[in-house]
């Protein structure tokens, strides 16, 4: 490590949006698990402005997987929750042309355009706060390993242009607690909301949960259902299956951490 | 009264949507309060292809006055919440060019164009039904009266060619109720969900509660509190304010009953 090398910090979870940002506009890139604790983590996805009716209908269409929290304006970096930069503030970027990916980056800006629109999509993160805080425990978390993700056998409803499979997260949950799981994810709709599915992997289409498509393998206990959420990688699928001109978007789990704070949305 | 005049039914809240939508379609030109009670009415609105993103993106940003159901591809009149036709099944249409009102219509097809895509918006005769059921009075209901809708002084988010004034409506309810009404409509965001603003009328630009914009004067008793609501008129606001080519809206408080269940859009 150089000097200038950006360090990660030793209680990411106690600094504010504008200072995590910072720390990744200058370069560090690690996944945003845990950082800005209270401050929402969102999915980004830009597309150019003749996609981007097709995308916020698919959107609008597939609210589960793909809750837009906002929506900026052609050539807009920032926006009212995010008073930084699109193309700077994500640790790391992911560009695809014409569906394939082309380059994983941690600055997007030598591949941004005038005419791309930017989609901030909720992230699941924000509800493991409060599945934490009332006890349900996160397999992944305390095995300090991503979620795992799967690209199931159930197709989105399409818009225009715009068709691909639901890819959704997994949590193991102990029997006891799948009921206050539902409860609890079902007061954040703008972040995934209630399970999708629980129990029975197959009819998802998924063979062996142990082999996800994105992130790491499950830490499953005995007494553990398997429960799932839509995923904010579902648009990256939709990307890759649907090869539009262009699409950057962050790389998967190291999010865009946004100003709004995870409590603006929790309903009721 | 002729032998072909259609006739209202006798227990319009005990028809399924398709028997009301086909006495609409038969020409019964009345307000949908009550009817096929359990099933969600919807706000509608038309517009080109052209104009299609800049309000999907103002519903977007304004989610409680224009929380969106559904939208139908260009030229489409049916679609999965509604086994019918957006021209025709609404007991009076509204017809704007340049956001001038040029026709009230029991019948939209003579201005239908291929390129017209239909906007489905959640609609608060949803939550009433639960108020109702957990004794919250409606002072507008029991007195047999249309609800009273406001254009307030505050503005909604803009999105591409589009702004428009907040219209919300207004339901008294006693001061010992008000969280009750909060709680439950809070419950559905899809269709307004939790009130915009309670009391003090003049906060919202409001001179004179007695002299609403829209619906009738309110009823209201002593002791009662002025609760608001954002109302899916606003998209209407936004069309005479904005001036779009051509709008096709249904006449307020003449909704469009889909097949939706109120149920599926409560939260959690």
């Amino acid at each position: 490590m150089t000097q200038n090398s950006p360090v990660a910090p030793a209680n990411p979870g106690e600094l504010a949006p504008a200072q995590a940002r910072l720390m990744f506009r200058g370069g560090l890139q690690v996944p945003t698990t845990g950082w800005a604790a209270g401050f929402t983590q969102a999915n980004l996805l830009c597309v150019p402005k003749d996609d981007a009716f097709d995308f916020l209908l698919y959107a609008q269409r597939n609210p589960k997987p793909c809750p837009v929290l906002d929506v900026l304006e052609p050539g807009q970096f920032d926006g009212p929750i995010l008073d930084g930069d699109v193309r700077t503030d994500a640790p790391q970027y992911r560009v695809y042309r014409e569906g394939r990916l082309v380059a994983e980056v941690p600055d997007a800006t030598p591949y941004w355009r005038d005419d791309l629109v930017s989609f901030l999509i909720g992230c699941s993160f924000t509800f493991e706060h409060p599945l934490a805080a009332a006890g349900v425990p996160l397999r992944h978390a305390e095995a300090n390993r991503n979620v795992p993700m799967y690209v199931t056998s159930t197709r989105c409803r399409p818009a225009g242009r715009f068709s691909g499979p639901l890819v959704v997260s997994m949590r193991p949950i102990p029997a006891n607690r799948v009921a206050d799981a539902v409860r609890i994810t079902s007061r954040y709709p703008a972040v995934h909301g209630a399970p999708v599915h629980i129990g029975n992997p197959a009819a998802l289409g998924i063979r062996r949960l142990e082999e996800p498509d994105y992130g790491d393998p499950p830490v499953i206990l005995p007494g553990d259902v398997p429960v799932f959420w839509a995923c904010g990688v579902t648009p990256q699928a939709m990307v890759m299956e649907t090869r539009p001109e262009l699409a950057i978007t962050h790389a998967p789990g190291f999010m865009l951490i946004t100003d709004a704070r995870d409590d603006e949305y929790q309903i009721p």
